[in-house]
């Protein structure tokens, strides 16, 4: 599928995912290595089990002269015991691609994946109360996920999980 | 460990613990097949990787003349990317045992364990906000957990997820 700007969506795996994540993670300065090997780890799962893994992807691709380029995606999943809940694992914009509405794009493909699925469906997305993480939860106000709760401490102390909610299909 | 009651606490897997914990769930009717398989998944994941799993286990043991004999069970572990935050994710006791305070006993051998692991540790638990819950739920508060989040409709529509927190090391 190709966006009003030129850029394509995919699903699918490619080769040299693992690292066009990895560095995709790592540029946002973000994360920790940690963190950054999960992303990872994520593509990995996915590749040696498919669905089955319980991992999807949506992975936006500037294609030019010399090939596609990766220049951001998400990962998302149902979450195990649920009827129609969906975690937002990752979405990540490479670094020097930011500000160019990339995020949302990536955002709304990832919903209507998730809304096709069926009635009621319901997206989660966990993030930190942290001040740095500000920008993070004024993107998804703004793209109408609304917080449903606050875990104080959760990470760390002073670091709290946010966890943000979307109904997307009535 | 023995405890006073004569029960001995253990946290090594046995042999046949696989079966012994699908029993102990299965007896309760609470849980659906598909998380009776997951409970039982656990316990793999610590046989093959050991603590590399993330997951441990608490086994609560009568022993008599025939050998000991498993009567509940619990499983906990870190959460990644949190300093000090534990998931209890699953605390079983076979339906012909309850209403002898074995869940207790298994509880705070787990905070125990978990209070050992350094300070400002806290667990959390996730249960379900429907009717039949209410003892589960009343279970956690009189043992000094807190509701920390209501996730409406998490489960399905009607059954929300409750999350409740303790801190079990100041």
């Amino acid at each position: 599928m190709t966006t009003d700007q030129g850029f394509t969506l995919r699903h699918e795996l490619r080769a040299g995912d693992e690292e066009v994540v990895r560095s995709i993670v790592a540029s946002t300065g973000f994360f920790s290595p940690a963190e950054i090997d999960i992303a990872v780890e994520l593509v990995q799962e996915r590749r040696s089990k498919g669905d089955a893994s319980g991992y999807h992807f949506v992975f936006l691709d500037a294609v030019g002269e010399h090939g596609a380029v990766t220049l951001g995606y998400s990962c998302y999943g149902k979450i195990d015991g649920t009827a129609s809940s969906y975690d937002l694992y990752w979405i990540a914009v490479a670094q020097a691609q930011r500000n160019r509405g990339l995020g949302k794009v990536l955002l709304q493909e990832t919903e209507a994946r998730i809304a096709a699925a069926g009635a009621g469906a319901r997206i989660y997305v966990d993030t930190s109360s942290r001040a740095s993480y500000a920008p993070t939860r004024a993107f998804y106000a703004r793209s109408g996920y609304v917080q449903a709760a606050l875990l104080a401490d959760f990470y760390a102390p002073g670091d709290g999980k946010v966890i943000f909610c979307k109904v997307v299909a009535g």
